[in-house]
This record gives structure tokens, sequence and C-alpha cells, in this order.
């Protein structure tokens, strides 16, 4: 029987695409304000609209080119079903178009800010903070929608929407990677490419307009000056976008996998209930309650007074988020006690089967709730203003730029120790709670609120424009002090949101990672197998390399973005008297082209790694179980490795950037008051400078890295493992024992080249006798066989 | 029967002793200058025998620390014996006495080499590397003396000189780890208080008296130059030679053990040759003819002529280096096949039994004499003077310290690719050339011209003192020129030989985790496993932690000494007029004890982590191999991530440091020709300060922390593994099968409360008929019930 909880996500994402659209008119009918601004904004919105397009034309080579590729593997392996290259497509389309809503409702909000700001703050804030809400709610609405979506026809067209076994299950699920592949794939290009670009244009404005002219930020002589703003929504907006879309699929995805391992280790079928899929519907149902619950979260976000400072505004977006956790842990413990049978059965590694009740389920999700909102503590303590931390960084800077760089680069490396002994807390914990199904449902809870995260994280960006846009067009200073304010917690919540990226990056590799252990059929993955322990260095190695060339990336784009505005000063007459036009549109043109060339190197490091290990050992006729387990300790070393790399990157570049933002204000050192354009705050900027790549080029790309490494992973899979075959052996029957009596071991599981050895035993006068038979042939015959063995003994 | 091979090693450590000890007198029979040349001479010989003298009391103190807990500990567990203190014990004095030899040389030879360079170059590189070759024959023979010695009388007193089963050996090769582990705790407080002592004097020094007061490099007014030439030879000579000396002792030890496990798949015992220990006694048989070879290998290093240039004094230690590692080579061909039985079985995870020829081991020496060979090339291309990698650097201080900075983490983070492609390669072919005793092998070839790679480093830093002592004493400029011919090849030495200690760390670490493994009996490490999971993330983030708090301890020692010699030059009446004179010794003593002072935090961290993870779960009464898993997490991902950090460091911190250099002889920048004082020039000044602590203490440290974890490891593993019990059953009769007929399996293996189940099986009429047996008792009683089966089965 279908149950009916299967359309509750849909029905979930539904409403909330449904409250994006009105949030969206809104935002949309307000005030946009005068010409200049207007015309300031327009450009902005045009150079985010040509970046787009260029992407979209690379992006739809790359994906013909992985379509075919995927369609020639689904007809070459048996095990692989040409449904995925659909399911890949669409992927790709809804992560795309996702990007589109944000960045177009950033760009066309920025402006409106602006213009609210002239007479009231907390108007600002309700239209910055709306447009955030569209974007969070336009991500979160389309993962759900397209995920559920699949999984609903992929249902019906393997196993006709009924449950039959956890065989036709796993091959729904395999071809449903084929969506959280193309998610991701657009990740990279999203996430890379503007990480690239925004670093590009911001230091090519910078280094031509600010030193070499003279001239102040967002200055409009300034030809990079357009292109700086885009980078702000390429890479903070879109990046970030599409970063947790793909976070969010791929979560929820592994739990789903995870949940049907479940169903396995509980003999394959667990009643009428939810149609039988409860542990598979559960974490699509809490990321479709996450949305409503976002909603409401979202609607809690308002200040009412005009005077109102950073604490005020910052307390608003804290009082949204911690009802949205609370609302989350909430509905998941209603859906863990209603979905889920109140015992399961889990194998754990070396412990064999246990009894779990569900409300350790509960607890597990509890662990991933904890660990988003500590993980935002912790990277608050080590880059926030005023922190201790941040007051070493700025002291350090009165001995120069090389004491700066030492104590950055130090505080980046120190914050790793809280932030792994957390994640490796809460591996744990939620593993002991509930097995990987816990690790996976910990952050399927934490993911929940992604909608929520977007919101607070887009504002920043949004806010940051709202600014440049004021300065642009000359208002009075009291609008810029409005959103600045804004600006500010923006600042925050941005280093904040990067916490939470990486949390939900690290959990969700965590997950896809023990999807892959159970996709190959794998006992596990040993490292003290040399192979194993070589790949586990080289995955650690690869995050390193990529973010040195994610870091030359943008010093080439910069390179090329000086040239240009060099080139303007020098040829476009007046242009420094205002009278000769900028072409802003040849730098948009530079940073775009740029940054999807500067991304290629890492974006085929990170896809063709694992293809190598997986297919050049093939070639040499390796064992493909052995290559599994290869495979599976280079995924470990690029998750363990990307995850380091990934925090002391942030935390080093977030940083750099608030101990040179605290001389703005005044710091005390060695008893002085020490202001802007000291020698201590040139040292600062030169650390900033460094943290700049660190914070918003290599750093963020680490996530994409880890997640997009396991995924291929996991597409892989199936042509590595034997487990197809496995499952349908074992569903039926039990791991190796069909009843006390017999027992089965798949020696081979290949299609056409099967072997199975089955053992019959009874006692006999104290001893006890065995039979033993060996099966071989094609899979299906091996598989009748045992099927008919097993009638025989039962009857 | 014993055989006469066990003593070879000894012999060839004596060997190697007796000519160190002429060469030593030779040295010290050469001329040591006039007045002022002695003075400085005498001022760093005293200098450093004030830190060797505080480190031997903090050295006393830790000793008796630990010694007390391991006697404790071998009075609790029965498995320890308390032999394993008296090991601790001698390996550090050994360790310590090996480093007093290297300084006390060092500092003696300095100033010999500067009177000699006064009429002849050759002259002063036959004693430079005379000084050099002291050094490295001491650390080599008394690494190869001790660890012999101790074997001969661990194997008297546990197996009365005789072979009787692995079990026994295993308790020999356990407490031989002592000497092990009481050398790496010695190279913990040489090499990180070396490093951190040497870099606080640097700054110190530079910081106030280059950039304050405007006097030159080593100008003896400067209080705290002595202290920096001290630094040298603290730092450069005895931590380094530390760091090998703990490198050679572990990596002959941990082939020793998997040796023992080749007799141990064999069956037990592989006849009477070489006393049936063949494969025990190989690695160290290839030791003490390195020694010998060394020695050859140091005698072709000469030039003849005066007006050499860099190329031949190159060109000399190549030739030296060369032929040493040929004749290794060759001697590995003989030894392999004198020693090793033509065939041997060895267990291959997840294969099985396999047949490897002697041959094969034979090849995985030669991929470590590859290996060793390689990394000096990658890590010269990416640090050397000239080569691509520098020159990108040297054009990116043209637009500043920050983009400086940034191109020298990318290549420092580029040189991990090679690198890491590079041990992953090596660790594939060993292994599958001979399982992990090939691994073990591997490093010992590479290891063996140990002695030769010494005498090339610490030749170094004896010119660069030899060049300082010229300086300050005032010799006419042909002597600082033929002192900077060596110093500049020196450099490059320097920077290979961190690149040959990285190697060894990684392989020594590789060969002391597989042993680790045999030792506690477990099936290998799953990272499948969510608490191995975890501990793989934590072990990963130390290196991480334990970089920044030697980055942050050299910040706080330089800051120290600032003030004193600010002190100084405030309070000493004519200090800069050269009438008054500087207090040196107040400046080497604050040097010493904030160096000691400092390292305590990064070396509880070392130290204090593996413990935790091992008795923490122990008390809360977790299953001891599932411990013992987790700590094989820890100690894999201390291991890889410390790999990619050692690379990553010291590869930047050597970049900076030859694109700095760059500017003395003029780079090309731009098309025009930039030179010292130069804006560029100042970035590049900048970057080497952020380099000199990655490169000399944050980077060097990380050999010591993978070693020292996976020591500690393997100390505990007795403690952790019902090893000894289970090696105790298979040993006489298979793993798991006595014969066709009788399977044993250990369930428990408690020393109070252990379980087999035995299985018997015969055939009769075509069928297979089974009689199963539980024993359970203490260890002895299951032990005897087996033999005692065993026997009857047989007759």
């Amino acid at each position: 029987m279908e149950s009916m909880m299967i359309y509750m996500p849909i029905a979930m994402a539904l409403l909330g695409l449904a409250y994006m659209l009105v949030k969206k008119s809104w935002v949309m009918k307000q005030d946009a304000g005068d010409g200049k601004m207007k015309e300031i904004s327009d450009y902005i919105y045009e150079g985010a609209l040509a970046f787009l397009n260029a992407e979209y034309r690379l992006l739809a080579v790359f994906v013909l080119i992985v379509s075919i590729a995927l369609t020639a593997v689904s007809f070459i392996v048996p095990t692989t079903h040409w449904l995925i290259v659909i399911a890949f497509i669409f992927g790709a389309v809804f992560s795309a178009f996702a990007g589109n809503i944000g960045m177009k409702i950033a760009t066309k909000t920025n402006v409106r800010t602006t213009q609210a700001a002239r007479t009231s703050l907390p108007n600002a804030l309700k239209i910055s903070f709306g447009g955030g809400t569209v974007m969070g709610l336009g991500v979160a609405g389309l993962a759900v929608l397209g995920l559920t979506a699949f999984f609903i026809i992929f249902f019906h067209v393997f196993m006709g929407g009924v449950w039959t076994n956890t065989m036709d299950m796993t091959i729904v699920l395999e071809t449903l990677a084929g969506f959280s592949l193309g998610a991701e794939s657009i990740a990279l290009f999203a996430r890379v490419g503007g990480g690239i670009y925004t670093k590009a244009a911001d230091v090519g404005a910078d280094l031509v307009g600010k030193v070499e002219a003279g001239i102040p930020e967002d200055d409009p002589r300034n030809p990079a000056t357009i292109a700086d703003n885009v980078g702000d929504n390429v890479g903070d907006v879109a990046g970030m976008g599409a970063d947790l879309f793909g976070s969010y699929v791929a979560t929820v995805l592994a739990a789903m996998v995870l949940g049907n391992y479940v169903i396995k280790d509980m003999g394959g079928n667990i009643g009428e209930a939810f149609g039988g899929i409860g542990p598979i519907l559960l974490p699509m149902a809490i990321a479709g309650a996450g949305i409503i619950i976002s909603v409401i979260g979202t609607m809690l976000v308002k200040i009412k007074n005009n005077d109102a400072k950073e604490a005020q505004v910052m307390g608003a977006l804290n009082l949204g988020n911690w009802v949205s956790i609370a609302l989350v842990a909430v509905s998941c413990f209603a859906l863990v006690t209603w979905m889920l049978p109140e015992t399961m059965q889990m194998n754990f590694f070396g412990e064999g089967l246990q009894d779990i009740s569900s409300m350790r389920v509960f607890y597990a999700t509890l662990v991933g709730l904890f660990v988003g909102a500590v993980i935002s503590s912790v990277t608050e303590y080590y880059t926030g203003l005023g922190k201790s931390p941040i007051l070493k960084i700025v002291q350090q800077s009165s001995t120069g730029a090389g004491t700066n760089i030492i104590a950055g680069l130090a505080t980046g490396m120190i914050s790793t120790f809280p932030s792994v002994l957390l994640f490796a807390g809460a591996i744990w914990a939620s593993y002991a709670f509930a097995g990987f199904y816990g690790v996976a449902l910990a952050a399927s809870a934490m993911m929940a609120t992604t909608a929520m995260q977007l919101a607070i994280d887009a504002f920043g960006p949004i806010s940051d424009n709202a600014g440049g846009i004021a300065e642009m067009s000359e208002q009075e200073p009291i609008v810029r002090e409005r959103t600045d304010i804004l600006d500010s917690v923006g600042n925050t919540t941005a280093a904040t949101g990067k916490g939470f990226a990486i949390a939900s990056a690290a959990l969700t590799s965590l997950a896809l990672f023990a999807a892959y252990v159970t996709f190959t059929g794998i006992d596990g993955i040993n490292i003290f197998k040399a192979p194993v322990l070589a790949m586990l260095f080289v995955g650690g190695m690869v995050p390193v390399v990529f973010s040195a060339l994610a870091m030359n990336a943008v010093g080439k784009a910069a390179m090329q973005m000086v040239n240009e505005v060099r080139r303007q000063f020098r040829e476009i007459p007046g242009i420094m008297e205002g009278t000769g036009k900028p072409q802003y549109d040849k730098c948009v043109a530079i940073s775009t082209k740029a940054s999807l060339k500067e991304m290629m190197l890492p974006g085929i490091l990170t896809i063709g790694f694992p293809l190598v290990i997986a297919f050049v050992p093939m070639i040499f006729g390796m064992d493909s179980l052995a290559i599994a387990e290869m495979l599976g300790g280079y995924m470990a070393g690029v998750t363990v490795s990307g995850v380091l790399w990934a925090i002391f990157q942030n935390n080093a570049g977030g940083a750099w950037d608030n101990a040179k933002k605290s001389f703005e204000a005044g710091v005390m050192i060695n008893g002085e008051m020490t202001y802007k354009g000291s020698d201590a705050h040139k040292a600062a900027v030169t650390g900033d400078t460094v943290g700049d790549p660190f914070k918003d080029t290599s750093g963020p790309s680490m996530n994409i890295l880890i997640k997009l490494t396991c995924l291929i992973g996991l597409v892989i899979a199936p042509i590595l493992g034997g487990h197809t075959v496995e499952t349908a052996v074992t569903d039926t029957m039990m791991k190796h024992e069909i009843s006390k009596e017999i027992k089965v071991e798949m020696e081979s599981a290949d299609a056409d080249n099967a072997r199975a050895v089955i053992t019959a035993s009874y006692t006999e006068d104290g001893k006890t006798i065995t039979e033993e038979q060996v099966v071989e042939g094609t899979l299906e015959e091996v598989k009748a066989k045992i099927t008919e063995l097993k009638n025989k003994e039962n009857n």
C-alpha cells in the first residue's frame, strides 16, 4: 500500500515556493529609488545576468558531456539504469534555476534596501531580509520538490509504487543519486567560479582604483566597481545557495539510502505502515517540515526601533534562527515517533544486530541540531570583532605584516581544534545512538533549517550591495549608516554561515560515505591494506592542491582585471573627471570569462581523481571490491583533509578580515589608540589580502570538493560493487543465513559469472552433519537455485 | 643455534664509531685560529652546552616520570615486561649522547673551518664536512649499537638466545620498543625545543639589532648574536640529528617486528639458517652495512681546486651521496639473497597467504632508495634558487607582501602533489612486492645512508657558523667568500635534508603503523566504523594545532628576547660603541628557558592524545580491540595530515627563504633589475619572516609528532591487544587451522577469561561430519587444551 505521507514533502515544498512568490512580488513592489540608484542597480543586475548566462552555456556543454558518459555507462553496466541521466539533467537544471532565482532577487533587493534605508531601518531590514527569504525558500523548496518528485517517479517505475524488497529500492536510490550529482556539479561551477569571480574583481578594483589611482572604494569612475558588486552576488549569494542546495539534496538522499539499509537489517520488510518505507520517507518528511518551519522563522525577524543598533538586528535574526531550530527539534520528535517502528534492528560493525528504539534516532537528530548551532558560535569566537583571537592578531600587526600573517594563520589552525572535536563527537554520538542512519539523520535535522540559514546568509551581501549603491549614488550619510548596521551584522552572519556550510558538508559527506559502503557491498574500508592507505594519502593531498589552484586562479584573473582597468584609465578620455564613461561591461566580461576558465583545472582534479582511481586499476584487471575499498580510502582522505582545510582557511580569512576592520573604530596597541592609515593597519590590510582568497575562494570550495567527491563515488559504486546481486540474495533470506539450517555465502556476484556456496547442516546423534553445495552460473541461475533450496527447506 | 650474524651490526657500528673517533681527533687537531675567533667560538660552544645541560635536566625529570609510569604499567599489565623501562632509559641516554657528540663537534668545527678558509677552500670543505661526518657516524653508530645490543640482550633473556616461537620474539621486540620510545622522546625535546630556540634567537636578534639599532647581522655588539649562532647548532644540527636517530631506530625496529610476522606467516619456523631469525636480522644487517658504506661515501667528498665554485662542492657531495646509495643497493641485494629464504609465505589482507621470493624483498628496498633520492629532487625543485616556483614568488613580490605570501603558501601547497604521489606510489609498490615487511625494508634501505645524509646536512650549519665567525672576527673578504660558497651549498642540502627527514618519518610511521596492527592482533583498521572515523578526524587535526602552537611559541619566545636585547642596549653603558660588553649569556639563557618551556604544550598534546584515546574508553569499559582500532585510526590521521603539513610548511618556508635570497644577486621584475632594499625585496623579507617558523620550527616538528604518536601506539599495543595470547595459540598451529581437520577460533583471549571454539570435521559417506567443542577457562588452560587436541589429532 502506498502511503499518502510520500506526498507530504512535495506539498510542503510547494507551500514554501508559493510563500516565496508572495514574498518576491512584495519585494519587487517596493520603491526602487531614483535615476542614479536605479542605473547602478541595473548595471549590477545585468552583470550578474551576464555571468549566469555564460555559466549556463558552459554548464550546458558540461551537462551534455556527462549525460553522454552516463548514458554509455548505463548501457554497459547492467546495474545502472539510464533514468539516472534524466535525474542528473534535472538536478543540474533545478540547481541552476534556484541560483537564478536567488541572484535575480538579490540584485533587485539591494537598491530597494538602499531606498528604504533613506527613511527607515526596520523597513530596510524587512526588505533585505525579505530578499534573503526568497532566496532561501527558492533553494530549499526546489531541492525538496525535485528530490521528492523524482523519488516518487522512480518508486513507481522500478517498484510500481509498492514495497517489494531492498534491492529494488537500492536501484531507485542509485538512480536518484543522479539528481544529487547534477545539483552538486552545478555547485562546483557556482561556488568555485563565483569565488574566483568575486575576488578577481575585488582585488582588481582595489589594486588599480584605490592604490594606483587613489579613488575611494565603490567609486563609479572605477571600471571594475560594478564587477566588484556583481562578485558579491555571484560568490556570496549564488555560490552559497548552490552549495547548500547540493548539501540539502545529498543529505536527504544519503539518509534515504541508509533508511533502506535499516529495512534490510530488519529482514527486508517492516510492515504496512507508511507503505513499508517509513525510514526512507522520514528524512524527506523532516526536510518538508523544515521548509514550513523556516517560513515561520523568517516571519519573526523584524525590528521596530528606527534607532536600533547591530545588537537589536542580530537579536532579531537570532530569534528567528533559534525558534526554527527548536521547532525542527519538536517536529523531529513527532515525525520520528510517528513514522519509525518503535524498535528497529540495526547492524553495527563488529557488534552485530542491535535493537534500536526510535527515540535514539530522535536523539541523533538533536546531535545534528546541536552541531549546527554550536559550530556557528565556534566560528564566531575565532573570527568575531572584539574576540580575543582577533585582538591578538591586531596586537601582532604592530610588529609588521609578517607577525600579522603568522598570527592569522595560527588562529585559523587552532580553530580546527574545537571544530574537529565537535564533529568527531557528533559522528560518535549520532552513530552510537542509531548507527550511520543516525549520522545521516543528524545531518538531515541540521539541514532542515537551510531556508532560514540561507535567508540570514543572503541578507548580508544584499545589505553590502545596498551600502555600495548608497555610496555610488551619493546618498546622505544616514543612509550609509543604516546600511552599515545591516552590513556589519551581515559580516557576522556570513562567517557563521560559512561554519554552517562546512558542518553541513562534513556531515553530508559522512552520510554519503556510509551510503557508498552500503552501495558497494564491501565490508568496510580497512586502511591497514596498503593500497587503501596510499589512497588515503592521495585523498588527503587533493584539498591542499585544490586550494592552491584556486588561490593561483584568483591571482591570474586579478592580473587580467588590473590590466583592463589600467587600459581604460589610459585610453578613455575624461574618465577620471567623470565625463568619460567607464566600460563596466568589459570588466564584467573579464571576471566572467576568467573565473569560468580558471575553475576548469580544480574541477578536473575533483572529478578526474576518483574516476582514475576507479577505472585505471579496473583496466589492469584489479578486483572491483578492492577498487571500491581504495576509492573509499580516497573519499575518507578528501573528507578529513578537506574539512580541516575548510575550517583553517575560512577562519583564518575571517579573522584577518575583522582584524583589519578593528582599525576603523580604532584599537589600543601598546597603550596607544591606533587607527586606519597607521603602519599596523597597513600590516592588517596585507593580512586581509591573503585572507580574501582563503575565505571567499579556496576555503568555501572545500565544501563542494568533499561532497562532489563522495557523490561521484556513490554514482560509481554500482559499477564497482556486485551489490545488486548480493542484495537480491540476502534480502529475502537475511544475510548469509536463510534459516538456521542453510547458510549462503556469495563468493562472486557477477551478472554472468556468479558463484555461491550453500551449506546445509543438521544435527544427528549429537553430531553436526553438513552438506555443502557450490552453485555456479549466471546470477539469475544462482538466484533461482537459492530460492529453490530455500523453498525446499521451508516445506 | 645462534648465528654469528647477530653480532655483525654491532661490529659495523663499533667500526663506524672508531672511524668517528679518528675523524674527530683529526678535526680537533686543526688550527682553531687566533684570539678573537677563538673567543667567539667559545661563546657559541658554551651557549650550546648551556642549552644541552638545561635540556638534560628537563630530560632527566621527563625520563624519570615516564620510567615510573612504565614500571607501574609493567607490573599491572602481564604482557609488558619491566625491562622496557631499562630500554627506554638507554634509548633516551643514547639519543642525548649522540646529540651531545654532534653539537660539540659542530661548535668546535666551525672556527676551524673559518681558519682553514683563510688559506684553502678544499681544506675548509674537508674540515667542515669532517665535522659533519663525526656527527653522522656518531648518530648512526650509536643507534645501531644500542638497538642491536639490546636486541641481543633481550633475545637471551626471553628466549635463551635460541629461536622458540614468534610469541616469545614478540615480547623481545615489544620490550625493545622502549629503546625507540626513549630515543624519540628525546627527539621531541631536541627538534621542537631546538626549533623554537633557533627562531626565537634569530627573530629577536634581527628585530632589535638589524631593524631598531641598525647594526648588521652577526655584529658582536648585538647581545643576541651568540644565541642566534647557538640556535643554528641547536636546531639544525642537534634537532636534525635527534630526528634521524629516532627514525633510524624506529625503522629498524618496525622492520624487525614485521620480520617476525613473516616467520609467523610461514608457520612459526623457517629452519636453522641465521638462527632461524633471518628476516628479523636483515634490517639490522642493512643498517650495519649502511654505516660502513657511509664511511666510504664520506671519503669521496673532496675538492682539489682552491677556486672551485658551488657547482664543484655540490658535485663532490653528490658523488659521495650517489655512491653510498648505489652501494646500499648492492649490499641489499647481497644480504637479501643471503639471509632470507628463497621463497617466503606472507599474509596479504583479503588475498591470504602468498609465495614471495626474496628478490621481491630486494625490489622493495630499491623502492625505498628511489624515494630517498627523488624526494630530494622534488624538494630542490620547489625551493631551489632559480627554479620556476621561486621565480614566480619573486615576481609576485612586486605587488606587495600580500601577493608574495599567497604565492609562497600556494607553492608549499602545490608541492604536496608530487611528494604525496611519490609516497603513495612507494607504499603501494613496496607493499605489492613484499607486504608491510617490504614497506619497512624500503624504509630501512633508505635510512641505511643516514650517516652520509647527516654528514651532508650538518656541514651546512657548520659552514654557516664559520661565515658568522669570519664576520664577527673581521676576517678578510676572501674568507667570507669561501665560507659563503660552502654556506650556499649548505642551504640547498639543508632543504633536501628536510625532504629526506620527512620521507624517512613518513615511511617509518607507516612501518610502525603496520607493526602496531600486528602487535594488537586486530584484523585491520576499518574507517567505516564511526568511532574509528571520528579518531581519523581528530588525528588529522592534531598536526594542524601542533603547528599553530609551535608558531605561537616562537612568537612568545622572540618577544622575551626582544625585551632583553632592548634592556641591554638601554642599561649597559658603551655597548653600542663596543666598549661595553653585551651579556650574551643572558640571551642564551632566555632562548634556552623559553624554548624548553614553550615546547611543553605541544609535547603534552603529542603524548596526551593517544593516552586519552587509549585509556579513557578503557575506564568506561570499552572493548580493548575496539579501542586499538580507534587508536589506529588516530595514528593514521596524524600520519596523513602530519606528512601533508610537513611538506607544505617546509617547502613554503624554503621557497620564501630563497625568494628573498634571490634579491641579493638581483632579479628581473617587469623588465627591471631589482635588488636588496627595493619594495619588492621588503615584501620578500616579510614572506621569509612567515616562512622561518614554518621551515625551522613547526614544519620539522611534524616528523617527531607522527613518529612519536605511532611509537606511543606501539608501546600501548600490548596493553590493548590480547595478541600475546592469540599469537601463542596461532603460532604453533597456524592461524585458525591446526590441520585440515581441526579449526580453532579464539573468541576471547583474556589472560583470565579465554574462550576458544574448536571444530573437528571429517568426511564419511560423502557427508561432512563436524564436532564442535568450546573451551573456556584461563588462557593457560585453553592453550593446554588446544595443544592436547592437536597432539591427539596428529597421532
